[in-house]
C-alpha cells in the first residue's frame, strides 16, 4: 500500500484562502438571475435610501423597513464561515484512482476608494397592497462605475424584498462594508404562496415568538404566516362577540387579545408577511365553541378511542366537531367568522374543513336524527350541508377567497364546492392529490406531509402507550424496520423532514401546464402538540428556508439539475445569519462542515443528485 | 343509538376541583418510600437552615444549596397544572360499554395555623466527597405535631437532594406556601452512576448552557455530566502544554479556558453533579492533536468514502485517527492527559476507544509497516498496543478508573483489558451487550443507542445525500417502511426516543445477581452534530428526567408493574418546574393533557403497558 509523506491537512483557514476570490456572499433564496461582475469590491459607506419620496403610506413602510435593513447590515457585521466551492482534492485510498480538482482562477480584487452611500428606488405603483398575487418583482443593480445601489420594483412588497437582498450582500471584513463585486439582481418569486402555518391551539405562542417566525419568513422572502388559531385543546383568542371562549384559554396570560392580534397583523405587514387566520371547523373544534353553547359541539365527553377504531371518536385527543345540523351552530359561527373576518386583513380566511370523524357525530341527537329521517342521507351530504349553510357568510366580499384543507372534497366524506375563489391546502397523497385537484380547477397550496410538514419525526406525545415497551427488535432478522427499531417511532408521519428532503419536492411533477398554473405556492405546517416558545423556532428554522428557496427560485440550476447540493453552504450560512438575527434556527451540521465546503458530502460525486430515477 | 342530553363537558377547573383532595406535589424522581399523612396541609413560613455548622468545606456548600432551594421556592411560587387522577369517565359510546369510575374520598384537609420555619439537618459524614459510590440517600420527614423539616443524610450530597425533593414539595397556594400533607420520604437512589454525556467538539456548547444542563441534572436527581470534549471536527480546550490545539476550536470565543472548566467542576460539583472528562482516542482524533504534529494523524487528508464503503476511513466526516505505532504519539497523549487530569478533579477518567476504522490506518506508514513487518499481527493487536502502551499512564493513581465505550473489548477490533477500575459505556446490542460486559467482570454504564440516544431521528445531516430526492414510496403496497416514508430518514439511531421509550428500559433484563451488580448505572448521550446552544436543553429535556427516575428508583411500582403512565403527569408538571427554573425544556404534548390528566392516554385501560410480552 502507498503512503505519501506530506499530508496535505486541511485546515477552515487554508481553505478560506483559496476561496478569497470567490464570490463570498450568496443570498437564500438564491435570485432568479444573479450576474456578479469583476471589478472587485464595492466600498459601501453609511447607506441612505432615496426615492421613497410617495405620499403613500407605503411609502413610509418602506422607509422603515430601509432602516431596519441598514441597521441589520451595521449590527451584524456579517462575514460567512465559507462560501460555496468546488469539492476539495484528498489524498487517494491506497490503490483507489485520484479525482483531479482544478482550482478556478481568481478574481482580480480592487476596492474603490469612495464608499458608495445612496440607495436609490424606484416603485412604480407605491399603492398596491400586500395581498395573493402582488407583484414582488424586484431589480438590484450596483453597476461598475456608477454611484449608486439601484433598486426597482413594481411595489413596494418588491422593495422589500431587494433589502433583504441587499442584507445579505453586504459583507464586513477588515473593519469596512463592501460588496465583492458589482452585481445586478433581477429577481422575482415563483410562486405568489410562500408561507409556513403555525399552531398556537394545541399549545399557545408568544407573540413574540410569533414575530421571530416573521422575521425569518421575511428574511428568506417568504410571505405568508398562516395562523391556525386554534384547535380542540385550547381556544387563546379574544373575541368580543363571546368573550366566554378563552375561558378555554390555556392561561389568562395565554390569550391573543385583539389589539395584540392586531399589532401582529402590521408586524407582518411591515416585513411584507400576510397573516391568514385559521379557525378550524367543523372538525377540530372543542374549546372555545363548548363555552357559547354546549349543544353546538358533538362527542365533546367522548373517549376518543385511538385504541379500539371502531369506537373512534377524533383522530387524536381530545374529541369535538361542530354539529352540522344543530341551527344554533351557525348563529355561532358566523360571528365568530364575522368578527375576525373584520380583525384581520388579508383577503383570504382559512376555515379549516380538515379530518371530519363520522364516529363523532354518533354522539349528536340532531345528526342521528337526521340520518334516520331519511335513509339516502351519506356523510357527504352532511359535509354538504355545512358548506351550503356557512358559504354564504364565509364568502362575505368579492375579494374573499377561502382556504381549506383539501379533505373537504377529496375525503370520504367531502363536498361539491366551487372552485371559484377557493385555495385549497393539499397534505396527503403528494403530486396525486396535486393533480387530481389541480385538474378540477382548484387553486393549490402544497403542504405534503411527506415533505414538508416540520413536526414529524419527534415520536407520539400520546401516554400510556405501550409500544415504547418492546425490549425485542422482532425484525432485526430480516432488516425491516419497525416501530422502535428504524420505524415510525410513534410520529404518523416520521420520518423528520430534513432540509434535503424539503429542498428536493418537485411538486409539480405530472402535472399539464394547466394543472401547473394551479398550484399557488407551498407551505410548511407545523403542528404544535410537542412545541411551544421553548423550541418553536429551531423547528421551524433554517428548515423552512429550503422551502423558501423551492418555491422563490426552485430547486435547479440553469442546465435543470438538482442543486440542492449547492444549496448546502448557502442554507448553514443562512442559518448562521439567522441566529444573528435573532431567529433561533438549529444548526444542521457541526461547524466543521460549514468552516470545509464539502466535506459532509454523503456522496464524492456532484452529481449523485441528479443519477435517481426521474431526474432529467 | 342514545342520546345523552347533557354532556358532561371536562374542563380543567372542573377537573382540579375534584382533585383538590389528592396529593399535589409528586416530586420527580419519585422518591424510593414517601409516606403522606392525612391531617391536612402544613403552612411553610421563611425558612431557615439548621445543622449545618461543621467545619467541613462541603457545609458551606450545603448551606449555598439550601438558600438556592429557598430562593427558588420562593421565585417559582410552584403549583402544578394538575396531579395524577385516575383515568375520568367519558360518554359510552352509543352501543358500547361503560366503564365505571369512582372518585376517591376526599382527604381531610385542615391548615396549620404556625407556619414552619426551621429545616433541620443532620449530616453524619460532611468530609466525604463527590465521586463514585458515594452515599447519596437521605430522609425527609414533616412530621403532624413537628415544627421542622427534618433532613438527615450520610454525606453533603444526600442533603442536596432533600433540597431538590422539598423545592417540589412546596407550593404556592391562596398567596402563601405549604406542604400538603405530612410527609415522610426515605430516599436513595438504585444506581450510583446517572448523568448524560454532551459533546462539544461537534459543536461548540457555551458554558452557560452546560450549567443549564447542571442544573437541569440537579433538580432531577442525576449525578454525572460526561463531557465528551472534543472530536474529530473541533478542538475547544486549553492546554498550557499545547497551546495550538485550540488552533482547531470552531474561533476563538468557542475555546473552553481552563478557568472556565474549573467553573463549570465547581459549579457542577455546588450541585452534586460530577464532571467527567472524555477525551476519544485513538478513533476520532484529528482536530488539535494535528496542530501538535501532523504525523500523529492517520488519513486525516482522505475522503471518507461512506459512499464506497470498502474505502471508507470514517463512520463520518472528518476522517481522523491517533496513529498507534508511532511512538510521537504517546509523547503528545500522555502530556494531553496529565495535564487534563491535572484539571479534572473527578476520579473518572473517559478515554474513548470507540468507532476505531481499519481504512484509516491504511494511510499510516508505521502502522502499515508494522503489519508488514509480521504477518501473524492482527488489527487486536494493533489495539492491544494502543492499550499497553497508554495504560501505564491512563492509569496514573489508585483511585483512578478509567472510563471506555465498549468497543475496546468487544468491537472487530479489540484489546484484552483487565476490569479492575475499569467502566465501560455500552451503546451498542442492548441487553446482549450488557450481560457480555458484565458477565466478563466489566462495570457497566448503560447508553444503548436504542434506549438512550437523545439526537436520535432529526434526520441526517450529511450534504449530497441523494436518498432525499426520492419522489416515489416503493413500498407503499407492502406497508414497508423505507427511507422516506416511515423510515430512518437519514438518522442511523432513528427513531427519536421519547420519554416513554426511556423509561421503559429495563436494561439489566436476563442478567444474574452477580451480572446485575455490575451495572452501575446510566447515560444518555447527546450527540451534536445537529445541536448547539439553540436547542440543546430541548434535546435533553425533560427526555432525561425520564431516564432519571429510571436509575434513582426504577420504572415499577410496588406491585412490579411499569409505572410509566404513572410518571406522565410527574414528568409533564416536572418540565413545567424545569422551565420555570430556566432549564429550556421541551413541551411534551399540548398543555390540554397537562391539565386533563389522562386525556391524553393512547389506551383506555391503564394496565396497557403490563399487558406485553415480558410484563411481569
Amino acid at each position: 500500500m502507498l503512503y505519501r509523506p506530506s499530508l496535505r491537512l486541511l485546515s477552515a483557514t487554508a481553505l478560506l484562502a483559496t476561496l478569497s476570490s470567490a464570490v463570498k456572499v450568496n443570498p437564500l433564496p438564491a435570485p432568479r438571475e444573479i450576474t456578479w461582475g469583476s471589478a472587485g469590491p464595492i466600498a459601501i459607506g453609511e447607506l441612505s435610501l432615496t426615492g421613497a419620496d410617495s405620499d403613500s403610506a407605503n411609502a413610509q413602510l418602506v422607509t422603515d423597513a430601509f432602516a431596519r435593513s441598514w441597521k441589520a447590515i451595521k449590527d451584524l457585521k456579517y462575514y460567512p464561515q465559507a462560501t460555496e466551492a468546488p469539492i476539495p482534492t484528498y489524498a487517494e485510498f491506497p490503490g483507489a484512482t485520484q479525482i483531479p480538482w482544478k482550482p478556478a482562477a481568481p478574481a482580480s480584487k480592487q476596492k474603490r476608494t469612495t464608499p458608495l452611500s445612496e440607495v436609490h428606488l424606484k416603485v412604480e405603483d407605491w399603492d398596491a397592497d400586500l395581498q395573493q398575487g402582488v407583484n414582488e418583482s424586484y431589480v438590484l443593480s450596483i453597476g461598475d462605475g456608477g454611484h449608486t445601489i439601484d433598486i426597482t420594483s413594481s411595489t413596494a412588497w418588491g422593495a422589500l424584498h431587494a433589502f433583504t437582498t441587499l442584507q445579505q450582500l453586504v459583507i464586513y471584513e477588515n473593519n469596512a462594508f463592501s460588496i465583492e463585486q458589482p452585481v445586478t439582481i433581477k429577481d422575482e418569486p415563483m410562486y405568489p404562496f410562500r408561507g409556513i402555518m403555525v399552531d398556537t391551539g394545541r399549545n399557545y405562542i408568544s407573540t413574540d415568538k410569533l414575530k421571530e417566525q416573521i422575521d425569518g419568513l421575511s428574511l428568506s422572502k417568504m410571505n405568508v404566516l398562516h395562523w391556525h388559531l386554534d384547535d380542540t385543546q385550547s381556544w387563546p383568542v379574544e373575541l368580543k362577540t363571546y368573550p366566554q371562549m378563552t375561558k378555554d384559554a390555556y392561561s389568562a396570560r395565554e390569550v391573543y387579545t385583539q389589539d395584540c392580534i392586531k399589532d401582529i397583523i402590521q408586524y407582518g405587514r411591515a416585513r411584507g408577511v400576510r397573516i391568514i387566520p385559521e379557525v378550524d371547523m367543523p372538525g377540530h373544534a372543542y374549546s372555545g365553541w363548548r363555552q357559547v353553547d354546549e349543544s353546538i359541539i358533538s362527542c365533546g365527553d367522548s373517549w376518543w378511542s385511538n385504541d379500539l377504531w371502531s369506537y373512534h371518536t377524533a383522530v387524536q385527543p381530545n374529541p369535538g366537531q361542530l354539529d352540522i345540523i344543530n341551527d344554533k351552530t351557525y348563529e355561532v359561527v358566523e360571528k365568530v367568522y364575522k368578527e375576525l373576518a373584520g380583525v384581520f386583513t388579508d383577503h383570504v380566511f382559512h376555515v379549516g374543513g380538515d379530518e371530519i370523524q363520522k364516529g363523532c357525530y354518533n354522539f349528536s341527537e340532531p345528526i342521528t336524527k337526521w340520518f334516520a329521517d331519511n335513509s339516502s342521507r351519506t356523510y357527504n351530504d352532511l359535509v354538504q350541508y355545512w358548506v351550503d349553510k356557512t358559504w354564504p357568510f364565509f364568502m362575505d366580499s368579492t375579494d374573499r377567497k377561502l382556504m381549506l384543507w383539501e379533505d373537504v372534497v377529496i375525503s370520504g366524506e367531502h363536498a361539491n364546492i366551487d372552485p371559484k375563489n377557493i385555495i385549497l391546502q393539499s397534505w396527503n397523497g403528494d403530486v396525486v392529490n396535486i393533480k387530481n385537484l389541480t385538474n378540477r380547477g382548484y387553486d393549490v397550496v402544497v403542504s405534503s406531509s411527506n415533505w414538508f410538514y416540520l413536526d414529524c419525526g419527534n415520536g407520539g406525545y400520546v401516554s400510556n402507550d405501550n409500544r415504547y415497551n418492546t425490549q425485542i427488535n422482532a425484525n432485526l432478522e430480516d432488516g425491516v424496520p419497525n416501530f422502535n427499531y428504524g420505524g415510525i417511532g410513534g410520529s404518523w408521519c416520521a420520518p423528520f423532514k430534513t432540509w434535503q428532503r424539503i429542498y428536493n419536492y418537485d411538486f409539480t411533477e405530472g402535472l399539464t401546464d394547466d394543472e401547473k398554473s394551479h398550484v399557488i405556492g407551498a407551505s410548511a405546517p407545523l403542528w404544535t402538540e410537542q412545541v411551544d416558545d421553548t423550541i418553536i423556532s429551531q423547528k421551524v428554522w433554517p428548515r423552512a428556508a429550503a422551502l423558501a428557496e423551492l418555491v422563490w427560485s426552485g430547486n435547479r440550476n440553469g442546465e435543470g439539475k438538482k442543486r440542492t447540493t449547492e444549496l448546502t453552504q448557502r442554507i448553514n450560512n443562512f442559518r448562521e445569519y439567522l441566529v444573528a438575527s435573532g431567529v433561533m434556527a438549529a444548526p444542521l451540521m457541526p461547524k466543521y462542515c460549514l468552516q470545509n465546503p464539502h466535506s459532509c458530502d454523503l456522496n464524492w460525486d456532484q452529481d449523485a443528485l441528479n443519477k435517481l430515477p426521474g431526474a432529467p
